[in-house]
């Protein structure tokens, strides 16, 4: 490295017997080269974390095709893609700019939504825009999973604009932005304290997991699922899908992996032993929130089957959803609360799932791939227990105002204060409100424009075979006569090679095992089949 | 940390009174360790960002895994694992020495290969040869996708073994290394400027696509592909594939998600702010090229198609190879144009690619995956954006040559200096011809050797059987009997719940169910069957 | 950033005359901010690293899956995302408090196990201890493959927990607790140099392959595997599964990628020159580790099959378990050993598997994922392979004691000192010995339990259905009334645009391909059918 030393910087305008003057300029440019360095390692911090963010949409997308029906795949596949496509889009050209375009920390002003950087224009950092707009995908994401299977592209591709570009801008911007009413690092936040959530359980996840269920009750069911062909309700919903348990699983752990970049990421940045301990916390409490929520919700789902049933079973479904409720519900939180809190989240978001799973059920919501209790139920409980248990040390450490503390801390000093829990509250009547208030009638719109739902008989078909040139899968027979040939002439070469005595012995053991599984034998690595054949008779 | 400080060591020394001696001395000890941790700093990013471009052979085994027929599955995966396995062999005993070994920066000379550091002996950055093996992964991976179903092992091995020991390190040295004579980094680069690729539009993905097409001409494409058993040319091309469309938006998701290491990546440094804002400007491109790929690739595909049909359709391969596109586009210019270009540059991929995959077609070039549309003209297209779209602001930060710059610009500043352009064109036909010369005569010897394409036999059954023991799929039939076998005892224990009343309401809700799905029920978790059976009995 | 700059704090209590104090004052200033810097950096390292080594949670559960047959896909999922969600538990509770826990560097006591820490109380490093949870769930998830589909859940959360809780901390706290007997970093390592593994091909994977074998000798083959429904022994082993190679594949490149975490992470730390020196030696030899295992695997199969059949296969599982015991040897030396070793050391690995994978099979020890020979084999193979190959140059890098040299150094020194083999031949019995010990006495407590084995009517019926509510995969029939119908609808749209003239020649063209793949026409991408229909008779 031939850079020019700080030294010889100093030296190269100051005497150096005028040392005070040297002393002075040596730290301060000592100073900015850190500065410059810490601002590297942060970009470099937030492009990894936001790489992980991405890769949850490898994980939703397989969450969904799995979770569904196989003639649906292709489509529901293709929304994840547009989700990230059109997420960028969005956010690119509108969302980022509402969120926190124009933000002014010094200001105590509120606003509604930001006003600057449309298009990233101005000066804008690129790293933070990067992890946001993975943010903004996963919400888009969410909505896809629960209306799978029924809703027109048209209706799709309006939706996740709206979402992207505005629904979910105005509550990052409440939550995060420095002119946000609710926010935390508002100059003057609400109620001395603003709400706390690191990494989006309202704002991200609630959010969408409320969209998802205004969406799914406008559109309905899909066909068959409550009702029989003649409108009679069935007894038991019809179970629809999932396809695939393996892509499902897939799916799941890619999300638990992606999670890692989405809350330690959400820290911002890491250039100290306070920032890093912050984040050590946070994956820390994300793990353990995922793997309670697991655990509660399968076993849980297991006793109360062995109940009914008399048997032991051990559901997937349950299994996987109880993990994912976990993560969203620990996102809020997991900066401040202790691992054994983070544990606890977990294990109520377990239960959390399969209340609510079992709820839309009975209300006859239509949700493929569970995704209204998982986030926002999962999402509800990770704000308000974040509420509940954020601990003043790690409140501090996080940068978080001390004032107000979670209730049970506020107990355990004997004051109840209750204002930390009625902001996190006041969040969640928020993030509800404002969503369903604005997205109810978008529904609707697309309703009456006839945009919202499939005809029957393509819900019937399926949309891959109507609109996507095509099953998900194919299959084709083995060409059995052409099996036949190829292994006759292998086992002549076989035969020769027996008698020749080169491998007599091991060949017999070998073909004894010729009807399971046609053996491949006959031919050399580069020569044809009857090069090779002629050869042998030569010798 | 109970590390010497720089002011015990200084003092140690040096006579405390002496403070001149002892401040340069605090200076030159605190540069020296900044730049320890510099280096430690840069090296994690190499290796994390390695890491990630190493994930795209995952991306690309599934992709094209999902993209052709069942029966040579494991054949193509196979393929991918030797991407990897003898691409790092090739890489390590040859390519790189030919690729960067030797490189003198200070000299001017330019050379045509490097010629140090063969099987990594000498002085080498082990994380750069990390970074840089990934990338001559990427290029294997991108023929074996192209020629898959018809083309015998050794042929494989051949050229994956020659494209990595040889033909690529030609490549990135005239491009990348200090000595080369298009490379950007040189002493005198080339007409004051030098070639602009940040991560490898033109020696990585053009110079894979232009091997995959010479590849494809000399193998021919797969039998009844275009024309039916008889020679005759069909009407229109018979689908070959995909077998499953969910391995193939798995490997597109995989593929992005490494693309941000791929091309952040290749900043190859992070310690500043500059390079940060560098790195972060290129995540943000890199997301806007990819999204513009996959809505313009589907979009224009879904018009083209309804002003045939009269049906909205909309095309999940052009969406996704689109998508893929973009990304090769802006690999080369994601560090010099501004966001907005990087949108349009990846708008124009998703047209180029369209357009490339229709010639191909009409050519009657058979290509399995559709990677000579993707990386060979969405690397030229690339290369060629570049030259038309470098931002001097943003050419300055990367820390190119501003003296010429991209043709907008110039004539924004009303030259129109052509000299840029001039250089990307010449890079363009560089790769194209030095790919073409090389690698046509090699094909033609392994066609000679007859180690080319496989026997008819063997494609009509598949490589799966013919050389790899079997299919890559393997479905049992369930076991009617013994389904239900396990169902009656289990029935019978439910009866005997019932009837001793302690679930009988529940009980019967699921038994309506139980036509659809076997109902596990009957045994305790850790008893055997009969166990609880009687001790059901006995109560 | 409105930090308040060095210059300024220490001027703030120290006069500016008085320049030696304010030179000592910013000197010891800027250290403290330095290893501040460290402290985050080194957080954000682990972090990412632990998150890739999470990721190899995926990779195993997608090999397992794959590996295995179709009726049991549900059952080996579920128990991945356990060892996951247990492991964390495990791990939290007891299994970090008995690793790491009370570590004491300052005295050259050994300890059996640690004692402090259950649950993340007292000071614990929280990125530590996320980086090592990834471990012991890795550990978990080897034995999970090789007792998949005959093993009850009850045995697989018994030995989960007490894998994670107990016998791996124990193994752990051996080798790298400060205070462990065979630790190389205790005050006092054994005879003057302790064992040498960096990431654990000893206390991990030897760990869990050797607990593999225990579990899988109680536990005994799956039904049908080496007998007959009448006990007698079949002339072969009668093969059971892949049901899918995809995700064997798919599997391998994720535990590939995952590695890139496991062995650069193990360095811990990243924040000087010769750290970041070290862990790209460890990325670079894991990557030749990999790819030569991989290579000599299948090759040598080959070769091997070709002496027997005369014909030229390519085995899949010779490849992909190859790279994997080529990544298992590869983990202990990988920071000690020049990348020609490297190689070396994943080519014999790619033997090792192949012959005791024979060997297992020979001995009728059932292995469903063959994780015996790649994790117990391979990882005594690396732990020896260390102890011949480590370099002193390497050794002192990587801050190991360089008294006793790998003993092919030994014997270019003309010494022949045996003692660094011997501590590795130690380590590797005790790793053996330690787990077959504890081990198997537990395992014959649940076999008499009966809550080892499944039931014979389950092991038939498989798991998914009996334990898991149904099969892992669920096709559908397309409706063919449906499609046709559709297809009719969407033929008169055609009919009419195409008498209309719109675009009659592209119709044609396509008519002819529809019998193979139903088209979809007719349908505007908003309104419904008849809506259009109706508009284009009207024109």
């Amino acid at each position: 490295m031939a850079e020019t030393t700080i030294y010889q910087t100093c030296t190269a305008s100051i005497e150096e017997t005028d040392i005070g003057e040297l002393l002075k300029c040596v730290a301060e440019q000592a100073q900015q080269q850190r500065e410059d360095l810490i601002s590297g390692i942060n970009s470099f911090y937030l492009i990894f974390a936001g790489a992980l963010v991405f890769f949850m949409q490898l994980g939703f997308a397989m969450l969904c095709a799995g979770s569904i029906r196989e003639k649906n795949v292709k489509n529901v596949l293709l929304w994840n893609l547009l989700d990230s496509a059109g997420g960028a889009f969005g956010f690119w050209s509108l969302g980022y700019a509402f969120a926190y375009g124009g933000d002014d920390p010094t200001s105590s002003q509120k606003t509604f939504i930001g006003n600057a950087g449309f298009f990233l224009t101005g000066d804008t950092d690129m790293e933070f825009w990067f992890f946001q707009f993975a943010f903004a995908c996963a919400l888009s994401s969410i909505v896809a999973g629960t209306i799978a299977e029924r809703c027109q592209m048209m209706a799709y591709l309006c939706y996740s604009i709206f979402l992207c570009g505005f629904v979910y801008p105005v509550c990052a911007h409440a939550f995060w932005s420095a002119n946000g009413f609710l926010s935390a690092f508002a100059k003057e936040p609400l109620w001395g304290t603003g709400v706390i959530d690191l990494a989006g359980s309202g704002p991200v996840h609630m959010c969408g997991g409320v969209a998802a269920l205004v969406m799914a009750l406008v559109l309905g069911p899909r066909r068959g699922r409550f009702h029989d062909d003649d409108g009679n309700v069935l007894e038991e919903p019809k179970p629809m899908g999932p396809h695939s348990v393996a892509l499902q699983f897939l799916g799941t752990f890619a999300l638990w992996f992606g999670w890692y970049g989405f809350n330690p990421g959400s820290t911002l940045k890491i250039h100290s032993a306070q920032l890093g301990d912050v984040a050590s916390l946070v994956a820390v409490n994300t793990t353990l929130g995922a793997a309670a929520g697991a655990l509660s919700g399968m076993f849980t789902s297991t006793i109360l089957d062995e109940r009914k049933t008399g048997v032991y079973t051990f559901d997937t479904t349950a299994a996987m959803n109880g993990c994912l409720t976990g993560l969203v519900a620990i996102t809020a939180g997991c900066a401040t609360v202790e691992p054994w809190a983070g544990f606890v989240i977990g294990l109520v978001a377990g239960w959390v799932y399969l209340g609510a799973s079992a709820l839309i059920l009975r209300l006859k919501i239509d949700d493929a791939v569970d995704a209204i209790p998982v986030h926002m139920f999962g999402g509800a409980w990770g704000v308000l227990a974040t509420g509940l248990f954020s601990n003043p040390n790690r409140m501090r450490l996080a940068g978080y105002a001390t004032g107000n503390l979670g209730w049970f801390y506020e107990w355990g000093r004997g004051s109840g204060n209750f204002t930390l829990m009625g902001i996190q509250i006041c969040s969640i009547l928020f993030v509800f409100g404002w969503t369903v208030c604005i997205f109810t009638p978008f529904c609707y719109v697309l309703k009456f424009l006839n945009w919202l739902r499939i005809d029957p008989i393509e819900e019937e078909v399926g949309m891959d075979i109507s609109r996507h040139k095509g099953s998900a899968y194919q299959s084709e027979d083995t060409n059995e006569k052409a099996v036949s040939e190829l292994n006759t002439s292998r086992r002549k070469l076989q035969m020769d090679l027996s008698s020749s005595g080169k491998s007599g012995k091991s060949f017999r053991r070998r073909v004894s095992k010729s009807s399971d599984n046609p053996i491949p034998a006959g031919d050399s690595m580069g020569g044809s089949e009857h090069a090779r054949e002629d050869a042998e008779e030569a010798a």
